[in-house]
């Protein structure tokens, strides 16, 4: 037997695929033999912790393909695989058939049954196999011929033969893996900030205290993961100042990524935040308000980081002795030592960073944002991913990759729960349809978690510059409708800040190198719409994922529209791309996936302005103006009565 | 460093690819590391009896797309993988070149430089390396910075540092392979024939001295590979009668596939056809009129061969005691035994069919054309093939499976050299420009070598049928262009022979089953026609290859176009698919392709009429009349001065 092309099967079983509980994890593959003999096949998974495989038959689609799906229903590692063999019982079953609607004499072939049908009913169960027997017998009586041809072509005997395989010469193909983490990496929605702009005082440094004050705020807007720039000390030497400038002012607070300092490192708490105390009871806080926090792991040092003095062997050194800081020529980052992962010391280096998770798991992190990931080595982090699981199954990591495709492809193939994407610089219908093609239909399902964000605090992305709000809403829109993971740099972000570093994708007066002061008690049009559709992706389980996609034709290139699905749960997002003008078109519906006829009406039902829609069909119109609302966000319901009239 | 999507690789590495000799092999794969820096890879390749690696370096495409290629330029194994390293060296050249650039001072980077370079003159021949250590010395030197400055942008360096890669924790990818064939098995034409129809007397059977007498003729038409069907004694019992009969009369000759009698089996002669020297007669005339045998390899029996006997554990057992004759219910063959390869005594079965392969190698025979070897177990093929090849490594096999596609291709897979098709059931231009698609630009190109029959003795193909002499062109010049390798099944094709058994895709009176006498000196347009194509095949490159086709838009369904280059040699086939209508239309030629631009003009030859056209650009108009001729076949020739009167 060949069992070949696999999917899902990553680079041969090097890399396991990911789902979350519930997923249904559909099994294909290649299964033939030589000749013309009957092809059985069997899917077999099983969890970690379970010993016996549990099996489901697959069945034949067409062109020697097969398939079968199992439901991963617990979080941890299931072990998946097939089993084929050539099925003699199925094809005696066929043959005999065929030469008894032929009235050919089929002593022979009766024998011949009896005696495979002999060998099945050793796995049959004691009632079952009583019964085969008793077929056997006939078969083998000459003298009870017309009662063996019936037997022969009955239905039992056919259930029999499906039952109670006759498993001989089986292939067993090699065991992958599937990896099911807990729902919150198929699901998250993510509110991203600089804590120490938490402040309620102009002027004033925000502490981990004034962060809890503010969670009543962004649990009202819908978040469940806050994510917090580095919280650790940050070091003095060669320190930038406000707007990267190099030469730093006294009393500039400097870059939380510049991290280390005599106070310590990775493991210790910058104090004008708070005590290790005090960020243990945000982590407390955020629970409470039905939030995680993300901690942010920068792998590099200032140079007064501890490590410097104590662990040279990790940095690369210069021929005068020195440490090489960071460099992007002609650019120098003086104020960043970069870790050597090419040192000798690879072990020891690996080991303390280990440590560094591991410390702040027992905090109560279970969300790690890894910054840069990609000019780190591959190995490194599926060692230490893999290490972290084994005793906190429950930790998640992003990986902060603006990198090459096949790069952000290994990360992810590596571990990383989820990544950021592209989806940042795409803007037009193709690009977005493109890329949500390559994201959801393709190998990268299986393995690559996508985190959409409209902007993160190092970019400040051209759409967004105009400052113009329909721009924000529609950014903001399809992130968190394209992707079930999603998440915005805030409180720029909801109050539409847009001033750029001139002639780049980043912001002028930029928070990483200065505390700003926010009115936290503002509010606007872009604010209520994040809190409608976060409240919506709660509601409704086709927001819930990102794989559901289908996109629908709209023959207008800047009207995009998108179907997603789950159980009975139908979601359809309707955008205007055009922040300047109304626009309005057909569009048509794919209705076979919505279980509609042409001639039946149905019920789109706007979740934003609760305004509802009877549509009927394939094609119907709509019409957006971006200074009104430019999208709906649909859910479709079924006609009820009243509303038509009836 | 990864390395992946690495192609030519066939599963994993698991099949080797094929070429013939003097075929360029591109190798292409994903290369990749984390970070920043410079990679660098080589293809690596040896032939079999070499020790040592060739190397060539691959140059990045795009988005991590590497490439190389080389030329296979014996016969036998080569053995081919890659190798790459993070080129510290050059990541050096690239930012000091920037930071000098941009005026900043390098000392430090200098030093550097000039420990990467000592290490790179390890490797560079004495003189190449006493001018690197004399750049490391002026790198070191401070009071010759200047100097040093101007030598670590020279030209020179940048060769040096191509030349000399310091290769430093490489990765290597696992070891694939190549066969490479004779080059017969890139480029065949054959024709098919019963012997015992070769007599010149009416009722007489025919012997392998009259194959030798008309091997002339056949020469003439232009084959230059001579495939008889069976040769063996032919079985008695339940022997069939004309048109399948199952009464046969007295006096009639059998089927040759019912192989095996009292006088022997598959290696023994018929004797009606003659002797083994008779036989080895012929292989040597062959040879003499630039041909070969291919004999025919059923492993069947008749009832009667010396197998049954001798080895009743090759085959199946009825529960009566008596061997299981071949069915396909509710058909039933009485007058064949299949073998059974699940026997438990299957290894002293495989040494005898090797045993058969050997001994006719001793008699000559360098290709088998093997019957239904889809019916066959897929190892052993790999393994017979394999272990003929050692021996004889100028052994051909061409399969003869019309089955499911994906047994097809793991019968190419398992090492047949050449394969049938479906391009018997393929006649629209749709159908043959998908079909070639997947033979010739998916993977399928690097083991599956397609053998294009119009008809075989088995099939009497629905357009074929018609007897109309249009139609027996157009399919004979399809297979012949379109295809390196292709056979006709003659006499019947070229006299058109078309009387189907009703109902059915086989011959009426099919010469399986009777004698045919042929009168030989009988000629036709289609035979002219025959032997100008394979002339033009001798004569031009782009014909003796198969994946060398470029498709040309023609704007008429009917009308069909195709483009064949091989280095200088530019090859146009334009063919009315219609066999019953003239048509005319514009042709697109993709003029890039054959090195024109949109003003200039070329000639189009046609190498059957010896017409001239002279065309330009990219829009040319074509017409066709099936019945004068439905093709044309262009060779694209470079305008004379005298041609446009200049």
């Amino acid at each position: 037997m060949i069992i070949e092309r696999v999917t899902p099967e990553l680079d041969g079983g090097r890399f396991f695929i990911k789902s979350v509980p519930q997923e249904t994890i559909p099994v294909k593959a290649d299964i033939f033999c030589d000749g013309h003999d009957k092809t059985a096949a069997r899917l077999l998974y099983k969890h970690q912790s379970e010993n016996k495989w549990s099996e489901v038959p697959m069945r034949l689609i067409n062109n020697d393909r097969w398939q079968a799906e199992f439901i991963a229903q617990k979080e941890g590692f299931y072990h998946y695989t097939i089993e084929a063999w050539v099925d003699h019982l199925a094809s005696w079953e066929h043959e005999i058939t065929l030469k008894i609607r032929d009235a050919q004499h089929v002593s022979s072939e009766l024998l011949v049954g009896a005696n495979l049908l002999e060998k099945a009913a050793a796995h049959a169960p004691q009632e079952d196999k009583k019964a085969i027997l008793e077929v056997v017998k006939i078969f083998r009586d000459e003298s009870r011929y017309d009662d063996a041809v019936i037997n022969a072509i009955s239905e039992r005997l056919v259930k029999w033969i499906d039952l109670y395989p006759i498993r001989e010469n089986v292939s067993r193909y090699h065991e992958l893996k599937l990896w099911v983490d807990r729902p919150k990496a198929g699901f998250s929605t993510w509110y991203s900030m600089f804590p120490r702009s938490a402040s309620k005082e102009p002027g004033q440094h925000g502490t981990f205290r004034d962060v809890i004050d503010l969670l009543p705020r962004i649990q009202r807007m819908g978040f469940d993961v806050l994510y917090l720039t580095p919280i650790h000390p940050i070091g003095n030497q060669f320190r930038k100042g406000k707007n990267n400038n190099v030469l730093c002012q006294p009393g500039e607070p400097g870059v939380p990524y510049g991290i280390g300092s005599e106070l310590g490192g990775h493991d210790a708490i910058h104090p004008e935040l708070g005590t290790l105390e005090d960020f243990k009871a945000l982590i407390e806080a955020c629970k409470a308000h039905g939030m995680e926090i993300a901690m942010d792991l920068a792998i590099q040092c200032s140079p007064d980081h501890p490590w410097a003095k104590e662990h040279p062997e990790w940095f690369k050194i210069r021929p005068d002795g020195t440490i090489q800081y960071a460099e992007n020529p002609p650019k120098k980052y003086q104020d960043i030592y970069p870790i050597n992962f090419e040192t000798e010391a690879w072990q020891s280096l690996w080991e303390e960073l280990k440590r560094i998770i591991f410390l702040w798991a027992e905090w109560g992190v279970r969300i790690i944002r890894v910054d840069n990931p990609h000019t780190k080595a591959f190995a490194f982090w599926e060692w230490v991913i893999a290490e972290t699981k084994q005793t906190y199954p429950d930790m998640l990591f992003l990986a902060e990759a603006f990198t090459r495709p096949k790069v952000m492809q290994q990360l992810a193939k590596g571990g990383y729960s989820q990544s950021y994407t592209y989806f940042t610089w795409r803007n037009t219908k193709a690009e977005l349809t493109e890329y949500m093609t390559e994201l959801t239909q393709e190998e990268m399902r299986y393995y690559f978690r996508p985190n959409f964000w409209p902007n993160t605090h190092d970019i400040n992305p051209p759409l967004l510059q105009t400052g113009h709000e329909p721009n924000f809403l529609i950014r903001y829109f399809l992130a968190a409708t394209l992707s079930s993971n999603y998440g915005i740099f805030g409180p720029t972000f909801e109050y539409m800040v847009h001033e750029a570093f001139p002639g780049k994708e980043e912001y002028w007066n930029s928070e990483k190198y200065e505390i700003k002061h926010w009115d936290w008690e503002q509010t606007n049009k872009l604010i209520y719409v994040i809190t409608q559709v976060n409240r919506a992706r709660k509601e409704n389980a086709a927001l819930q994922h990102t794989n559901n996609i289908t996109f629908c034709e709209v023959y207008d290139e800047q009207l995009m529209a998108y179907l997603k699905i789950q159980g009975d749960n139908q979601i359809l997002c309707v955008v205007n791309l055009d922040g300047y003008n109304r626009r309005g078109h057909m569009i048509k519906i794919p209705i076979q996936k919505i279980d509609k006829a042409g001639w039946e009406e149905y019920i789109v039902h706007d979740l934003l302005t609760d305004s509802k829609y009877v549509w009927k069909g394939e094609m119907n119109y709509v019409e957006l103006d971006p200074y009104f609302l430019p999208f709906h966000l649909f859910r479709i319901e079924e006609v009820e009565a009243k509303e038509v009239g009836v």
